[in-house]
């Protein structure tokens, strides 16, 4: 399937809305309702979720539910994704406790850190191991999925340590742009590029 | 000025660039070299910096120094911008310890909570302040920018209330998207929603 990352950001989004939608009792919508939600043309919602294979019904809309399951099947959400955390600084403890608590999908199964002051202590669910570990956990628990929270100068080799050991997906949050190796899928988020545009739109009033 | 965010994020990458080529003592460059080192075209590159008034010169290439003093000014990044964060919990707290360590514009002037068990505990630099005080602290200290780290369902509410005491620009962590009002601009981070891209791409390999 072919789909584009700011195709899956909307489906995302809308899989979000669906499931509070069905919490709170909905059990169906027209996607000129989704469009209203979402600033949205109701024709690109329709495209969207036809590209994941979900039908609406003319004059009824869409049957919330089947959609919610049709959209987590297509998007992988269906099954339990393992998680490692590199980096137990401020950044990634807090990023392994906000998962732990917050999502069905994703559990963090193993975090790594080299200061040994913090290896063999307990962040949300799981104890810290060393770097030097990456080669042997990753493959052992099957992780695919890594999650970069070290300085940058330390982000390169330990995400080429991730991939070498078996990780096929990163989120980066050092401040550097990762080199993507091996089709492996990275995705760099770095909070300081989000503060500046923020700036530079509190700037853009006055001039 | 007119500049689209993705402009701006390429800026932003720019910018980190050539700090970094200015501490390691490089002091031309061209577009062709900036080029290869973010995978975008020279021709991007030229007409991104002379968006933002920077000229490079035909066979020599950019200033590094001056280049950045530019890019800085035209960012908004020449001034210091006091932030306020809304929420205390892991996340808050690890954003205002990375930003106080690690970024010269940004300093963290606030933090806001409506546990009393938070409230004023020190984080960083800055004393824990009950949620309630939002309304005096902002417009006391200044605060044009707002970063919320709440639930989900407290999120409305305190960018509401950020908004009213005069912040102007929102970055939220939390798991929803904020309505935007009165021309504020508002940047939605939602983790999650970069982790489900990430699995769909490892699951596209199997499809």
């Amino acid at each position: 399937m072919d789909v584009s990352p700011l195709t899956l950001n909307r489906i995302s989004v809308y899989l979000r809305c669906l499931r509070r939608l069905h919490e709170d009792g909905v059990s169906r919508i027209s996607s000129q309702q989704l469009a209203n939600k979402f600033h949205l043309s109701a024709t690109q919602i329709r495209k969207d979720l036809t590209q994941l294979g979900g039908s609406g019904i003319r004059g009824v809309g869409y049957e919330v539910q089947p959609l919610i399951r049709r959209l987590t099947g297509a998007l992988g959400l269906d099954q339990k994704h393992s998680l490692a955390v590199v980096g137990m600084g401020a950044m990634g403890s807090a990023f392994t406790r906000h998962i732990g608590f917050n999502h069905g999908s994703f559990q963090v199964a193993a975090g790594f850190d080299h200061d040994a002051a913090k290896i063999g202590q307990k962040v949300g669910d799981i104890v810290v191991k060393p770097t030097s570990a990456i080669g042997v956990v990753i493959p052992q628990l099957d992780i695919k999925i890594g999650i970069i929270a070290v300085p940058r100068e330390a982000a390169q080799d330990l995400a080429d340590r991730l991939v070498a050991a078996g990780t096929r997906s990163i989120l980066n949050f050092a401040p550097v742009r990762l080199e993507n190796s091996n089709g492996v899928h990275i995705r760099n988020v770095d909070v300081r590029i989000y503060l500046e545009e923020l700036v530079f739109y509190l700037g853009a009033d006055e001039r």
